[in-house]
């Protein structure tokens, strides 16, 4: 296990990207009509309260738990699974300034935390075992975090140009947020 | 020409999301290191820098010129066609904050320019001419105004992501962005 297993991972770069992205939405999201962050793509699809949900979620189930499985435990024991849909138990019926200042405290503990370990390279390549996936490493474990964030700023950014999808008239052929079609994982 | 021909569009609604861009984009952006800014998804492809001139470029040449023409001259003189590779001249060596703080001036510019028109709901339904969509209205130039700057979100989130598909490992599978093609127009 060498760097070499870490393919362009960096633990700083992820910091960087991990620190940022609740204050993004802040300024994103705080404030903004409803039709922005009430609306979502039709049935069965999140909008702004669900993706901050489901990011308060991952910051107390998933990410830094994994990590301390990772450290404690090896493959040996699995990861709990990921509740995707956990955030409809909890934050339905939260103001959304609320889940802005619950994901940003959240995240500045579990980075306080992750740097506590003081993680070296030898670390980041320890394996876990994810219940779907198999053998992971940690490094490639906070990659994911950093990269969950992009895809969830990438969800919504998707979600707020479908309320005005009608609104933009022929001008759709040239938007491609208009065009995206989610990717998400079943 | 009444409110039915403008779906959905709302000015306040479009405002809020045109204020927040670009100091979201700031937060996001402002100091990150240099595989998340300089980055792009292969030859050809934008990096944040491309992403942020073409925003700049927009500010200067495209949103509020076409306006104006619409309240100036209606359908009789269509817009000038927008130059989307312009900034590769203009923004290539300036340094990302530069461009970060160009694009925040410029738009709050545009936008008391906006305010200042006082627009009634009679003029958001007037009518230009756009030089390869053909009649458009002013509703429509100002609701893709704002889903411009989301599309450019979600490339940027995709963009950014992309210097992490290998650094994820398996987790590929579940993070929908990495397997976003872009949609973008021809």
């Amino acid at each position: 296990m060498g760097m070499t297993t870490i393919p362009e991972f960096s633990l700083t770069e992820s910091f960087a990207v991990l620190t940022r992205t609740p204050a993004s939405l802040n300024v994103l999201l705080r404030g903004l009509p409803d039709i922005w962050v009430r609306g979502n793509e039709g049935a069965d699809t999140w909008n702004a309260f669900d993706i901050l949900g489901h990011l308060i979620v991952g910051e107390r189930t998933d990410w830094m738990p994994r990590a301390q499985i990772i450290l404690e435990h090896g493959e040996a024991r699995p990861f709990d699974p990921y509740d995707r849909f956990a955030q409809s138990r909890e934050s339905e019926t939260q103001p959304l300034e609320q889940l802005l200042d619950d994901f940003a405290r959240l995240r500045s503990r579990n980075l306080a935390a992750l740097q506590a370990l003081n993680l070296q390279p030898e670390d980041l390549a320890r394996r876990g075992r994810h219940p779907r996936l198999g053998v992971v490493t940690l490094s490639q474990l906070l990659a994911t975090w950093a990269v969950h964030d992009l895809t969830h700023v990438h969800q919504l950014s998707r979600v707020m140009a479908h309320q005005y999808r009608d609104a933009v008239g022929p001008w759709i052929a040239y938007l491609g947020v208009l065009h995206c079609e989610g990717h998400s994982a079943p």
